[in-house]
C-alpha cells in the first residue's frame, strides 16, 4: 500500500531538521527501471513555486527517474537564492543517483515567503538517498506530510501489475489542482504519450474536482512514473482507469483529511446542459461560505444552494430547481419541497443533488464545510 | 441624517409581527413630489427573490411613488404565493396613497423559501402607511433591519438641497451589488436619466466593490428617488458626486457591521494595467479564506495573497509584485522585503495594497476577515 509496492521503485523519508517539530521532512522516490517513462500536471497558480518553475521543465521529455519532495517549507516566493536550493537539491540527487539533473523532479510544501535551511536540506537530501530501500513507501509518505493528520496512500493491484500512490494535503485544497503533492509509480511498462494521457484525464476527474476551501496553491504537483517492471503492458484502458481510482482514492483521503472539517460534502449536479456547467454549479456552492457554515450547523439551507447557483452562467430556469440533501428532495421547482425535518446532516458524509432540468450530463464536486476549526488553524498557522 | 431629511418625503417604521423577535419589521418611505424621478439597480443573482421580479418592472419608467419593505422574510424561491405577496403589498400601499400599484416599489429581507405571513404582513403594511411622518426616517432605517447591528443611515447636504440614505445588510454581502436593500432620497429637481446614471456610477465604485464574504443575494436592491421639492438643480457632476459619497457611506457602515468580523480591511490594488484587472485581483484576495482567517489571527501572511493574485488572469509579473500592510512593504519583487515584525494588525482597519506594477489603474475592494464569530452566526441562523 505505497509508491515502493510497484517492482522497480526505492524511496526513503527522513529527518532533515527544516520543521520546528522535528518530523521527518524529505522523501526521495527513485525509479529503477528499466524504463522511465512520467508525466506530471502542476498548479495553473501564474504564482508558480521555485520547485515547480524547475519541475515543469524535468519533465518535459516524459523521463523523470527520481523525485525529492522536502515538506518543511514551500520555497515559493523566494527569488534566486530559492531557485538555487530546488536547483542543488536535483544536483545533488542526481550525483548521488548518477543521473542526470534534469531527470529529478523536485517538490516542496509548507509555509511560503521563507528560504528553506540550504545546509539542512541537502544533508536531508543525501542520507534520503543512502537511506533508499523497496521498503520506504510508508517513510517516504509521512515525510511529506505537513498539517496533515495522517498519511495518505492508494493502490491498484492489476494483473501483474500495480500502482501505488502517496499524497499530502489538508489546507488551500482548491482546483486546479488541488492543492497537494502527490507521487504516482507502476511497474506497467507503458510510454510517456500513455501515461501523460492518462494522468491528465485521470485529474480532471478527480483532484481537480476537490475543492475544499477555494484557495489554489502555488505548489500543487501530481506526478506518474512508470518503471515497466512487470513487463506488462495494460490496455490504456484498463491502466486509465485504475490511474484514475488511485487519484479518486487519493482525494477522498485529502478531503477527510481537510484542515478542521467536520463534514465531506460531495456535491452532484445532475441533468446539466453541459459538464462544464455541472462543474460551474457544483463549485460555486463549494465555494459558498454560508452554505458551508450552514452543513457545520447540520442546517440544509437549500436557499444558500439556489443563491450560489444563481451565480452561474450554467443553463436552467430558476422556477424549476430541484434541491436534495441525503435523498430528501427538500427544494422543488425552486419552492420548498418535502420538510427539512427529514434530513439529518449528523454523519460526516454529505450528498447534496442539484437537478437543472437542462440535459444530461452530470458532475460532482467534493468540498467540506466550514468550521470554527478551520478558522483557528488557519489563524494560527504561520505564528 | 435620514431618508425622511431631503424635503418631499415621509417614512415611517412599524412592528407587523413577522420577526419571532418582535423588532420592528416593515418600512415604508414615500415621495411627495412635486416631481417623481427614480432608479434603481438589482441583484445580478439569477435566482431572484419576488420582490427584485416585481419592482424591475415598476421602476421600468422612471417614476417611483413609494418603497415598501419587510425585514422578516426574504419572499425568495416562494413560488406563485410570494409573489401574490409582493404583488398584493404594492397593491395596498397603493390604495392607502391614491397612486398606481406599478409606482410602487417592494424590498424584502431575512430568511430564504419561506412564506411570509400575508394577514401579519398586511396590517403591518396598512398600519406603517398611517404613521408616515416627515420625522419617519429613523424608524423606517430601524425596521429593516435583520442581522445588523446598527441601523445605517447616510446623508449629503449641498446648497439647497440633500440627499438621505438608509442601508441593511450584515451578511451575503458581495457583488454585484453587495447584497442589501438601500432606500437613497434626494430633494434635488433631477430627472429619470440623471438619477439613473449617476446611481449606476455611484454603486459601480461602491456597493460592487464591497465583497464581505464572495456570497451573491438574491434579494439586493438600491433605489434613488428624487422629490424635487428643493427646487434647485444642482450640476449632474455635483449630484453625482454626492449620491456617491452617500453610497460610500454606507457600504462602509454595512462592512464595519458585517457578521462575525473583527476587521475592515481595504484591498488596494495600485499600477494595474486596466481598472478591470485591478477589481479582480482585489476581489480575488477579498474572496480567499486562508488570507482572511490570516488577518483574524492578526498574521500579514503575505503568501496567501501572492497565491490570491496568481489565480487571477490581470497583467503581471510574479516577479515583480509588491505587497504592503498598512504601509509596510513586506513582500517587494516576490520576495520577502521589510520585517513582517513592523506589521500591527491590532486595529480593526486594515489596508493592503498590491502593487501589479503593470499600468496606472487602481481599485480598492473592500472586505472582512473570516472569524470564528461569523461561522457561528451563520451556522446558527435559521435554525
Amino acid at each position: 500500500m505505497s509508491v515502493t509496492d510497484p517492482k522497480g521503485f526505492r524511496a526513503a523519508g527522513v529527518t532533515a531538521g527544516l520543521k520546528p517539530s522535528g518530523k521527518p521532512d524529505v522523501a526521495l522516490v527513485v525509479n529503477d527501471g528499466p524504463s522511465y517513462a512520467a508525466a506530471a500536471v502542476f498548479t495553473l497558480n501564474r504564482c508558480k513555486a521555485n520547485p515547480v518553475l524547475w519541475s515543469e521543465t524535468a519533465v518535459k521529455d516524459g523521463t523523470v527517474k527520481a523525485v525529492v519532495l522536502n515538506s518543511g517549507g514551500a520555497n515559493c516566493y523566494t527569488g534566486p537564492a530559492g531557485f538555487q536550493n530546488t536547483h542543488a537539491s536535483a544536483e545533488l540527487v542526481a550525483e548521488k543517483l548518477g543521473i542526470g539533473a534534469i531527470d529529478v523532479v523536485v517538490c516542496s510544501t509548507g509555509l511560503i515567503g521563507e528560504q528553506l535551511h540550504t545546509e539542512k536540506l541537502l544533508n536531508g537530501i543525501a542520507e534520503s538517498a543512502d537511506k533508499l530501500a523497496t521498503t520506504g513507501g510508508q517513510d517516504a509518505a509521512t515525510a511529506i506530510m505537513t498539517t496533515d493528520t495522517v498519511s495518505k496512500q492508494s493502490t491498484y493491484v492489476g494483473e501483474g501489475w500495480s500502482i501505488g500512490g502517496m499524497a499530502k494535503g489538508a489546507g488551500m485544497l482548491a482546483p486546479s489542482l488541488a492543492t497537494m503533492l502527490v507521487v504516482i509509480t507502476t511497474d506497467a511498462d507503458v510510454d510517456p504519450v500513455t501515461v501523460d494521457l492518462a494522468l491528465r484525464a485521470a485529474t480532471k476527474q478527480t483532484f481537480d474536482r476537490l475543492d475544499s476551501d477555494g484557495c489554489m496553491s502555488t505548489n500543487d504537483t501530481v506526478l506518474l512514473m512508470a518503471s515497466g517492471a512487470s513487463g506488462v503492458k495494460p490496455p490504456y484502458d484498463a491502466f486509465a482507469q485504475a490511474v484514475k481510482e488511485v487519484c479518486h482514492g487519493l482525494a477522498q483521503q485529502l478531503m477527510s483529511d481537510a484542515e478542521g472539517s467536520d463534514h465531506d460534502i460531495a456535491i452532484e449536479v445532475v441533468h446539466a446542459a453541459s459538464e462544464d456547467d455541472a462543474v460551474e454549479v457544483g463549485r460555486s456552492i463549494a465555494r459558498n461560505n454560508l452554505f458551508k457554515c450552514a452543513v457545520f450547523g447540520k442546517d440544509p439551507n437549500w436557499g444558500r444552494i439556489l443563491a450560489a447557483v444563481g451565480t452561474t452562467n450554467a443553463a436552467f430556469d430558476p422556477a424549476t430547481l430541484d434541491v436534495a440533501f441525503n435523498g430528501v428532495w427538500i427544494c422543488k421547482n425552486g419552492e420548498p419541497g418535502e420538510s427539512r425535518d427529514k434530513v439529518d446532516l449528523t454523519d460526516r458524509e454529505v450528498t447534496v443533488t442539484v437537478d437543472l432540468k437542462a440535459g444530461n450530463e452530470t458532475a460532482t464536486i467534493w468540498t467540506n464545510d466550514l468550521t470554527h476549526a478551520y478558522v483557528h488553524e488557519n489563524s494560527a498557522y504561520s505564528t
